[in-house]
């Protein structure tokens, strides 16, 4: 445990500090009432996030595909799904900003309490593959009390990348050890811990879901362990 | 004037948000009183921001110099001027820590009401050529809400490079003329004219302390001009 010296905690955002899943599907519904579509939200967010998201961000990792923020790879993948979905008549602006649903996802019930108490202690901020125009937005609306703005568009690669991790402690003018990033996700732990970071795994066993796949369980390079932002603060003496 | 479509404001911090001269004099005072020293706090508040500061940044947007962040700046010359105004016995921590009294830097009285206000209707971020870990820190003392960090250290250039403006609009998803620019120094709004932003004059007269040089009257291409921030709320229908 590296908690005595740590002066920032970064966060993962989408799935660890919000729930884009329940957001995308909640604000989808209205629009497919507007438009009177049937359309199975679930699907339409998984497929979203999974093939516009994450599978072209692992595209720009191996060089198959220039560097594109977080808002052209949703808007790509929009356009195809609306298609595929069947959903006709929108207006370009209608369509611009359903795809701006990704700057208006819903924090967990723990996150504004849990960051407020652990920004009395620490400088708070994302560290998320999300474009900064798109975390500002979301901080702004969401009232996430974050002391600054980190995404990996500063660096223009994508977590997992080592220089994404080390530009939080870059920018922060703090060293790696000071730093520790807080995730859902293992992998993107595992990438923090690689870059020197201090690591925190919050599972978010809703993220995908009530039907979603079983989350890994951390192991002990982990370290700490905390089952929402609340316990976290409690954990770090916040 | 374009307030109809201004987004985001973004501000000049050094004299614009925060009084540094009277900051660094009153951290001084204290400093001298400590380690038993008779200084000239004004004058060495006044070289360190001139020779250590504006005037190394010349140096850099000629070539003349390689980037350095204004942490860095600012610790160069205040080895140099511990040395002139005879202030000895300091240890290296004593030294850092007096270093980032530039972190620590306090609000003029209009700037928080000012920015609560101005936040509930646009986005508001610093555009400073201060460091990001120095306006992180000084937002987090002082309370300042920014939504975001943007700080010419992300572009490696400085103001009033057009790259440094171009950076906010860029950083926001946003268009130049919905960005405004709001500074107490005209080079700085015409660096952020001709880039394409809307421009705000806010005076502050003791920037320089009571007996600083006049200030220079601002022409008619500056879209507002406020006496301060609430002044400034009020101008934007904040």
């Amino acid at each position: 445990m590296v908690s005595g010296q740590v002066e920032a905690l970064v966060f993962d955002v989408f799935g660890t500090v919000v729930d884009w899943r329940g957001s995308v599907i909640q604000e989808g519904e209205k629009l497919g009432r507007a438009v009177q579509s049937e359309v199975d939200w679930p699907r339409f967010a998984d497929a979203w996030r999974k093939e516009g998201y994450v599978d072209a961000i692992a595209r720009i990792r191996r060089g198959e595909a220039p560097w594109a923020s977080a808002d052209e790879l949703h808007r790509r993948k929009l356009d195809e799904l609306l298609e595929r979905f069947g959903i006709r008549g929108l207006a370009e602006d209608e369509i611009d900003r359903f795809n701006r649903v990704w700057h208006r996802l819903t924090p967990w019930p723990d996150a504004l309490p849990g960051l407020t108490r652990l920004k009395a202690r620490f400088v708070i901020s994302p560290l998320s593959n999300g474009n900064f125009a798109l975390l500002t937005n979301m901080a702004k609306r969401a009232g996430l009390p974050w002391d600054c703005i980190i995404s990996a568009e500063l660096t223009r690669k994508y977590k997992p990348e080592r220089e994404v991790y080390l530009s939080a402690p870059a920018l922060l003018g703090l060293q790696p050890a000071e730093v520790m990033m807080v995730a859902a996700h293992l992998n993107d732990l595992e990438g923090a811990r690689a870059a020197g970071l201090g690591t925190a795994f919050v599972p978010r066993p809703l993220e995908h879901g009530p039907d979603g796949p079983r989350q890994a369980e951390p192991g002990p390079s982990i370290d700490v362990v905390a089952k929402d932002f609340v316990e976290l603060a409690e954990r770090l003496g916040a």
